[in-house]
């Protein structure tokens, strides 16, 4: 059977998403707490500060080939919507796993509800209080973390005047007063589907063409928030388009000119990225259950500009 | 001259307010930060490992004496309107010191606009992001951060379902569902003014005769916040009436309980003092400045049950 697991995190305290040897990440500490959980590993249990996790998960692997992994290596093999860098926090992170059915009524114990449900707190009983499982579910037909998203959305949050030291971890002091509403003006141009190379770090054989669905900022006092919502996103791309907004932001460019620097589609050693700890993976939509197999489908294929 | 100090911290990294050799706390950080800002202690200047601030500073020395001391010692001496413990944060603490107007000027430097306003930015440049000086200003006439308030408000914040990992330094997670009506009716037992003494950690000849002038509650999905407003606290004071209205909150006492416990007037084993990480202090009420002298000669003289 696939679960769905819900998560939340502070990120300050993790080295990004994705396990790695002798670091302790997100899918590190899921994953080790998933195999104690679920008795996938009774011989040798991972260990917080050693996730024996390949090094980068083959998110790509098909569901069959997923649970053959399961069962061959006694091994929880995590797949995220959204691979989040170190320092990035999660409030709606979703992640599959995929897992038999005997393991999770076993791991339920003499719990008397739905077996599923016992796993939310069990994990919560053994995971780390920088990470947090909101809801553990059973996936429908169909159901890929990774692949059958509608959008992710995204918050940016700063704050331009004295920050409150109870969400310094969250949000990002700014040292100089922003223009939200130039800000607010040269996001507009950005939204749509676009080549985004100019704001990403391109990876090999990967398209960097994407469908911008939401950017804009809203002030309340001090505090700044960016919303950014996408089809789905390619690396340092919500920093890196904060980055170029700022410096809109701070009357150092014109409004104009994020939209110049997309239209160039080449990235710009101009644009920063900004700090990876105002940044939080808010939300991730998913469609009703009938379409989730099509929609998995339409996101494998490569997007391109139409 | 007296100077007023807004402050906000994280209490999580401080041993409470008061100064104390070889622990970190808020005022030792405080008053090193001004030391080395306004050029008190060139010789010999306090490191923020080892306040050599005196262990407990006598907050309730008079204005005169207070201007006597920075001038013999060279040290900047802080009174603050509540002496938060270990753990407890702020997000409206007041401070006032008295210093030579020199100091201010000088400190102030290059700086076109008031001296004072330089100030903030000065001490923020140097002291650590868990501690922010919101605003500096020159105190009116009569003013003292102690004596002078009106009220003190804090608020208490818990969470009763899956804790958000992004707040979790300032909000209790609590593991079992509470019901915010039967809290509500409890509290509503405890306002006005009343001996606390059954809520206190009782000091040798200090009153524990207070008037409660706020207690409530109020949900928000599963993020739960008391307001507590009083002309001043008693230590420990609101962390007692929040275990007990938490004893009810889950069933284990009637809501006429704490009031009983009141009533008794002695402290009680079975009000459980709540965790500081979910106390903050949140606004400290001052009167208009032409009332502020009248105010402390109130404060000052002992309260008792009329």
């Amino acid at each position: 059977m696939r679960l769905r697991i819900d998560l939340s995190y502070d990120g300050g305290g993790f080295h990004g998403w994705a396990a790695q040897p002798g670091l302790r990440t997100v899918q590190g500490e899921l994953e080790a707490a998933l195999a104690t959980v679920l008795r996938l590993s009774s011989v040798e249990p991972p260990t917080s500060l050693e996730p024996s996790t390949p090094a980068e998960p083959s998110t790509s692997v098909e569901p069959s080939t997923s649970v053959e992994l399961v069962e061959t290596t006694a091994r929880p093999l995590t797949v995220c919507a959204g691979r989040t860098d170190t320092g990035v926090h999660a409030r709606g992170q979703v992640v599959h796993l995929d897992v038999a059915e005997d393991a999770v009524v076993a791991a339920a114990g003499r719990y008397d509800g739905d077996p599923v449900d016992a796993l939310t707190r069990r994990l919560n009983g053994i995971l780390p209080t920088d990470l947090r499982v909101r809801r553990v579910a059973a996936a429908p037909d169909g159901f890929d973390a990774r692949f059958s998203p509608l959008w992710r959305r995204y918050a940016y949050r700063l704050c331009d005047g004295v920050p409150d030291p109870l969400t310094r971890g969250h949000v990002l002091a700014w040292p100089r007063r922003l223009d939200v509403d130039a800000m607010g003006q040269a996001s507009a141009g950005l939204i749509g589907l676009h080549d985004f190379a100019a704001f990403c770090k391109q990876r090999e054989g990967a398209t960097t063409v994407r469908t911008l669905l939401e950017l804009g900022w809203a002030r309340e006092g001090d505090l700044i928030t960016g919303t950014v919502r996408a089809d789905a996103f390619c690396h340092h791309m919500v920093r890196s388009l904060v980055g170029a907004l700022l410096a809109v932001g701070e009357g150092r460019r014109p409004v104009s000119w994020p939209s110049e620097v997309l239209g160039a589609g080449v990235r710009d050693a101009a644009v920063t990225v900004v700090p990876p700890h105002g940044l939080t993976l808010e939300e991730v939509c998913y469609p009703d259950d009938a379409d989730l197999a099509a929609r998995s489908e339409q996101a494998r294929a490569k997007r391109v500009v139409t």
